[in-house]
């Protein structure tokens, strides 16, 4: 396509590039009659304004950037949700990356987006990513930062997350108060603070509650999928006979820990109670339905992108902005995997 | 945050800017010792290349398009996955945006990607889509254009599908194999191609075998989601008592059709066979598990991206292109929600 310029504009009609610019910029010194032949012309020879010149001159964007570490993923998906929507409100246009949890693809994907000198970066951390230096990079080149869900206390940024270990701690007094008392815990990977807290919370519940806790009964399940469901329900069957809860570190991992009982005719909650954890629209949907933590996803994603706006007009306006760490509600919900 | 340029670098180290830009571009008539040098204060100062006034010469923003109808959704979640793995392949970022469904929306969000001057968009309708005219702006622009799942037959683009009508037929054909003799069909909205097409596989795939339509055994499910697949069972069950198959536009309706029935005490398939549609992994993780058709989301996401990237390639290089459809492979899953 040959680009249609103001210039092309402005020899059609005979008119200075000049009164063409301020023509469509709706500038009070040309005339309506002229505006209105501009815009006619304009639109004839499908003109639009190059978006990269004005760039150069407002040093904006207007395009932030995502990073998340899955986008297939119910969670995720109701986080970009929120951020896209709200983004667009605000006329900013999402570049969304994924990292696989890779830290080596985390790196480059921020090296990419600052390159594309996106005005904000909204990112949560990859399982494998311990090494910080490329959020402080970010930093350190003060392009507004705001991170969610899995998160790193060492980077000085806005923080937007729920708080994994009180969650957790009330769903498993849950399992405790409706009378379970050999709790099993399906866990994440050792690295990530969600899937730390969420099991801080485990075993901070059953000492408060007089239950000794038995480290044999925490199964890791490293890609936290419904697969992994399966294997630790399948090894907790061979390891122990007693187990009468289990609270799953997601719901997904608890849906494949719920198929494996009711193939083998074990009846969940009769036998055994299982506790999910983030509110999969899905859990609702299987038999039993799965009692589980409600983990606000759409709303995180709107208070994401909300908090990444404040600090990128502060910056615009050269005024002090200070990061501050928002901590969603999450809520217990309970169905018929539990008493 | 002030900007970094050649400027300070070449004022910093006494050189001329022209030896700076050199140096940084690895041109063979620089010294590898200013080279070097020149590289090292361009680190120590945080500096990047300004691709807006990179764009603005070469003319491309390494940027695409993404419209979709839903983000929170398992297949076209699974679709973006294929997508973004590809363009980050080719060195490509991809902007999303939801329409919701909404032609209104679309429509607005097809003229913010024009005005950022992508380098290419793909596309899957709204529902409501039934005015084309901001494609065929899109095509009068020569903006490389893909579209993919849900598509107009009336712009001449690139397009990725399955043959949904087929894949419907055998859909309804294995339900007629293993015995049903009376089969409802819970579909989608009326305008969709692929909710036609689905419908049209239905009827086709009766009438071959003898089966007589009967259209009071059409329920529309709108919004194709979980809950209408609950309502229209529900319906059913007043509406029909010989009904003993029921062929669903996608999985989630199934999966809502089979939780009344698990409910009502109704056996699924001893009682009425359930056949879905698009393979969603939750499927094989319900009980009992779904028979289903497998729609290859991140298949289509690669190969969108492939064909666009194709378009664009030709279009750098001035040469011509023509327009193809890329009809995908789909398979008949049988579980145990099917005889």
């Amino acid at each position: 396509m040959k680009e249609v310029t103001l210039k092309q504009i402005a020899e059609n009609l005979g008119i200075s590039i000049t009164t063409v610019s301020k023509a469509l910029k709706d500038y009070p010194d040309v005339s309506k009659k002229t505006k209105a032949l501009v815009k006619k012309e304009a639109k004839k020879l499908h003109y639009t304004p190059n978006v990269f010149a004005v760039n150069l001159r407002t040093k904006q964007s207007k395009t932030v950037g995502l990073i998340i570490p899955e986008v297939v993923h119910h969670f995720f998906s109701s986080v970009i949700n929120g951020i896209i929507e709200q983004a667009e409100k605000k006329g900013y246009l999402v570049i969304i990356l994924q990292s696989n949890e890779s830290y080596k693809l985390e790196k480059k994907q921020i090296e990419l987006l600052i390159s594309k000198r996106v005005d904000g970066i909204m990112i949560s951390l990859a399982n494998s990513t311990v090494d910080i230096s490329h959020l402080l990079e970010v930093k350190n080149l003060q392009i507004p930062l705001v991170m969610f869900d899995k998160i790193s206390k060492l980077v000085d940024c806005s923080k937007v997350i729920i708080d994994d270990r009180q969650a957790a701690y009330l769903a498993t007094k849950h399992l405790i108060d409706s009378g379970c008392k050999r709790i099993a815990h399906f866990r994440g990977a050792l690295l990530p603070q969600n899937s730390i807290d969420r099991f801080l919370g485990y075993k901070k519940a059953l000492e408060d509650h007089g239950i000794e806790y038995d480290s044999t009964l925490v199964y890791i399940c490293e890609k936290v999928n419904y697969e992994e469901g399966r294997e630790a329900a399948e090894q907790l069957l061979k390891d122990h006979n007693d187990v009468d809860g289990i609270f799953c570190i997601t719901d997904l991992v608890a849906v494949g820990a719920i198929a494996v009982f009711n193939e083998r005719g074990i009846k969940v909650p009769d036998d055994i109670s299982i506790m999910g954890f983030s509110n999969w629209f899905v859990s609702s949907a299987i038999t039993p339905s799965l009692s589980t933590v409600d983990q606000p996803g759409y709303e995180m994603g709107k208070t994401t992108f909300k908090m990444l706006f404040k600090e990128m007009k502060a910056k615009k306006k050269e005024e002090p902005f200070s990061a501050m760490t928002k901590v969603l509600d999450t809520a217990v919900i309970h169905r018929n995997s539990t008493r």
